[in-house]
């Protein structure tokens, strides 16, 4: 399986963590999404993945773009560790907290969002800074209330899942935007059980090959 | 089960279409997200749901945001007829095609991003429907490649699924915002397909008991 990413790409970073917590192995193909490369618009690879973007995975069925619906994948031909709760209304609340972080925050953040604020609204640094705390803030309110209410030790029971792997990601996101999230207790608490595992540390950015420092 | 809905949501509509391929029924209450009303953000509705969205629905378990959520719950307990492939790969690149519009469309073209649009950078109305338009052209063409491509009458299959009830609700948001759709004609075909059958027309904006004419 190939697996194209990006170190800095925070659904990329979903698909990692889901990797190492499955025990899978994938080979790595980075695209440089670096404003002044933009690699995942080459012709080359726009001719694996019409979409541009990644992450995506590559198997002999052909390519798989789209990390939610990656980890579906991954969860229904690995289903061991899973990473879903057996039951299926908590496995539902647990798809929404994900979703609220996949469909509610990072697509405002992404950077071709920022780029087209700039380019069209003329938005100062400060400007779109503020866009990306706005978002992350008005999307982890819930998900801190929901993260508070939590009977088990991690989100959706003992031990963490897409709940999680789309968290950390975001949290990631959000500090290298200059938040400092000590207003989500809970959400931090969370990020740092998770991060008593090989398998979210491996996956962290600065730890992929492709990682400039 | 209660269902919080609002016309004019296209990610309500989704579930509706599901709910109606399905052969379920639910109780509809109306949420009016009109920017005049705001009914979402009210404390009443906030109580139910934290996130201030629709839609939601209730069962005896607690409340469900998150329409990609809720898709999934309604497959999983009421599999028949299914909104996706039996073949696991088809399943993925079904759930990607979905995610396109759900996580790479949709949050973009949101009235709270709209408005957002209008606050923070003054955007004109002129600016606002560039802006819906782009993110739709941009989703929309890898999306219209992969309906030429497909071998079967609906996206996935003989039936229409989970695509489908993305996509219908997204062209028909693109419709409202002005735009003909006319350069996707395997999206419009599919479309075409789509609103032979009851489940569609149904759920459609205008039919819905809270439609303003």
């Amino acid at each position: 399986m190939k697996f194209y990413s990006y170190w800095r790409s925070s659904a990329a970073y979903r698909v990692r963590i889901a990797l190492n917590l499955k025990g899978l192995t994938a080979d790595y193909i980075p695209v440089n999404l670096a404003p002044d490369v933009s690699e995942q618009l080459s012709a080359d690879y726009l001719m694996h993945n019409p979409e541009g973007r990644v992450p995506a995975i590559e198997t002999d069925d052909g390519l798989l773009g789209q990390s939610m619906a990656i980890l579906e994948w991954l969860e229904e031909t690995h289903p061991t560790p899973s990473l879903l709760p057996d039951n299926a209304w908590q496995r539902a609340k647990c798809r929404a907290f994900a979703n609220t972080i996949a469909c509610d925050i990072h697509p405002l953040n992404n950077l071709s969002v920022l780029r087209k604020l700039k380019s069209e609204f003329g938005a100062t640094e400060a400007q779109t800074t503020r866009w990306y705390h706005d978002w992350i803030a008005r999307g982890f309110a819930p998900l801190e209330k929901a993260a508070a209410e939590r009977e088990s030790k991690f989100l959706f029971g003992e031990a963490p899942g897409l709940a999680e792997l789309c968290l950390i990601p975001q949290m990631a996101n959000g500090r290298r935007f200059g938040m400092e999230l000590t207003e989500f207790p809970e959400l931090c608490e969370v990020e740092r059980l998770c991060f008593s595992q090989d398998a979210f540390v491996k996956a962290r950015p600065e730890n992929q090959p492709d990682a400039v420092a």
